[in-house]
């Protein structure tokens, strides 16, 4: 069984997943705290995907956490199927939420008037700083996926 | 060497790219023929993305018939990798693509009235459609994908 960056039950990995949560947490409090966010669908699902993001994230964190204390060795087929399953279906997500939201920002900033428009009612600057931490929580979760893929593949 | 469902120099494989093809091809002819299109920036990167896949899917299925003819085979290291690369990237693309476009497209119909307002300027139903198909084009090219990943994994 390799051991590869990021693996579950190693440092790394729970380094990684508690990045994912941070950025996670970040991006749904941000835009949460915007004002007119919920003037999109696409700002609410963002919101839904990453408090799943955060509850996933959190989860294996603490699995790792668990593995880490008592020496316990994680690698093996079942628990990385479920973990393989569960980062990917996370991950699609996140990336789905920060794309449909990334577009809707710049419609509303670039494309049409409605943020020059809205006086105030849309802050605009907040989802792009949301979508930002968005992009970055998907990333740290798409490394994870790619490790665990592979170390499920490898065995 | 394992030979999975899909993977390259196999008639799965080609069945798998000339759908990937014709899909993206026929997202990008639909958007490309509403009206209006250019009015959202997300609108052009699906015709971008949907251009970008045409070509790579159109390419590997030219690879694949050139192996089905001369009976060659395509599970080698580098090979693979080269098609893990491009496969991942065209489909982290064309989800992106898709989703602010799915994103954009229920912010025109939904979120705001600028469909309704629009009086035949813009041809909402036909946006639909082109997402529609963008999506299966991109769960394709991402059954590819996950089949060319476990294949270089399992080397």
């Amino acid at each position: 069984m390799k051991s590869l960056f990021g693996s579950p039950g190693m440092i790394s990995g729970l380094v990684l997943r508690m990045g994912q949560c941070l950025f996670a947490a970040s991006s749904l409090a941000v835009m949460a705290s915007a004002s007119g966010f919920s003037t999109a669908t696409s700002f609410c699902f963002l919101i839904a995907a990453m408090g799943l993001q955060v509850l996933w994230s959190f989860g294996l964190a603490c699995l790792d956490i668990h593995a880490l204390r008592l020496k316990k060795d994680l690698h093996n087929q079942i628990v990385l199927s479920l973990i393989v399953i569960g980062d990917w279906v996370t991950a699609i997500l996140s990336l789905a939420a920060a794309c449909s939201s990334a577009g809707v920002t710049v419609v509303f900033m670039k494309d049409t008037e409605i943020c020059s428009r809205s006086q105030g009612s849309l802050s605009c600057n907040t989802f792009q700083v949301s979508v930002a931490l968005a992009f970055v929580a998907w990333f740290l979760l798409a490394v994870s996926s790619y490790v665990m893929f592979w170390l499920l593949a490898s065995i």
